[in-house]
């Protein structure tokens, strides 16, 4: 099944402990869709100005990725720097340009309104919902937000979330959302704002995913070094939802094997700077580091 | 198997946004003996004053906890009062009165001298030391430590750390000891110092062990409301100690099966105040727990 997802396209420049870049492709529709593509086919919604380089163009075709819904404006791709605190748990924000993504105002192309996956990325809730309402019947609605949108749209981003069955987002997010600093709390609330599931990153301690009647729990993958976390949140995204609609399974355990398909991929995207390590990236790579993940988390079979 | 523990034993006063109690029994031995209990018979060392409650010692009675190795000296009990913050990751020491703990010098009981499971409460590392001079060939020994001694006594500490097979700290205690914030490079350095097994508390995420060729994580019971994290990390050690004991199975399955009864009883701890939830729990709320985390975490049997 093919997933469209609609989210933004940067130029991000970096600074970790462990090095720094300049200018390379980021943003929340990219990592999913480079994610996604390891296990479905992808339709991508976003806006780039005529900056947008040739060679990440050429990156996500490869990748199988559909790019018809990506409006070229004139203009400037949106532009990110930030920096990164020695922990890698926080960081500045040391430019912003918003460029062609000032105004993005997303248009599917007809040959993507009958897609039975979305996954609503981190925008403004009302284009969120502009994009569900042009879907024909989608069948599982993902969606991200975060602390910008919920501090100054709250109204919009509650009535985005009547309308969706998953929400992924960070422990920060789902504490202000929600007004709980307990998880669980946390979640229950979430719960119910009308999301089905509510899958909440916990960084580098992993992934806890509630529904109404069940909690599981994953850990990252141990890594000797993480180079630089962007991105890890919408690979995660990326790799959970491109595993569901590969394998059309929904339930409890198709949730659970997708969430941790959505962890495989963010270990690997933490690995290097940007997308570079999603570029080498291989399937037998996936399958090998979720065979490893039974491995760290068994607790009857080591 | 028996297991003989070393420790504190401290009169706690403790608020947390949950409440406030006054003077409730404490300390690394008390917690770690009354959570073991549950799994092995529990020899206990340490000191208290002519203070300390007859109530606290017939529970601990009551438990089929040894107090033989209890010195009831002339003078307090050690006094600890402590304030948690609104996360409740971090607290801060309003008052501590060391009493009769500032000499506490660890004399063994003959009957004890025997004893196969050790565990070295968080105590002066000499003092560690001088309990496994006077044990006559422990075959499984896990020690704690903290930070004041990381700072005060490295020597010491290290000199501990060449005859423990096992070492149960937290996140960080485990940088401060290693020089290393990240968690894999942190375990791979420490398990350089001795121990063939680092086992690292990380509160709310649960636990993450390491061995030469292995590593296991398992994430913490997801509670609704923690009401006191006091006791913790000495629940943890004395079910997984424990655990240990009872199977006598320290295989990779024996010391993964350990660590999620550790945590059962952790999360259990927490739920009230100081020991209370220990009083009231049952070997029957450990199994159900534990069958619990089974189902919280399982990838492909869910």
């Amino acid at each position: 099944m093919s997933i469209v997802v609609v989210g933004s396209v940067f130029m991000d420049s970096l600074e970790t402990p462990h090095g720094a870049v300049d200018r390379t492709t980021g943003g929340s529709a990219t990592y999913f869709s480079a994610a996604a593509s390891f296990f479905s086919p992808v339709r991508m919604v976003a806006a780039v100005g005529d900056d947008f380089p040739a060679a990440d163009r050429e990156f996500l075709q490869r990748r199988g990725v559909d790019l018809d819904g990506v409006e070229v404006r004139p203009g400037k791709t949106g532009y990110w720097k930030g920096r990164y605190h020695e922990n890698m748990n926080q960081r500045d924000t040391l430019d912003l340009q918003l460029g062609v993504f000032a105004d993005f105002n997303p248009r599917l192309p007809g040959a993507y309104l009958d897609s039975e996956y979305v996954f609503l990325g981190n925008i403004d809730p009302k284009l969120q919902i502009s994009v569900l309402d042009q879907l024909d019947a989608p069948a599982v609605v993902g969606c991200d937000t975060m602390n910008h949108w919920i501090e100054t749209s709250r109204n919009d981003v509650e009535r985005m979330l009547e309308r969706v069955g998953i929400l992924v987002i960070n422990d920060e997010e789902a504490q202000l959302l929600s007004g709980e600093t307990n998880v669980v709390r946390a979640a229950r609330k979430l719960l119910a704002k009308g999301p089905q599931r509510i899958l909440i990153k916990r960084g580098e301690y992993g992934v806890i995913q509630f529904s109404a009647d069940s909690v599981f729990a994953v850990p990252a993958f141990p890594l000797e070094q993480v180079c630089d976390p962007t991105g890890a949140g919408d690979s995660f995204a990326g790799g959970f939802m491109g595993e569901l609609a590969r394998s059309g399974d929904s339930s409890e355990q198709g949730l659970r094997r997708a969430t941790v398909y959505g962890s495989v991929v963010a270990s690997f995207t933490v690995e290097d700077f940007g997308m570079k390590r999603l570029q080498s990236l291989t399937r037998e790579e996936i399958d090998y580091r979720y065979r490893q993940f039974l491995s760290l988390t068994n607790i009857e079979n080591a």
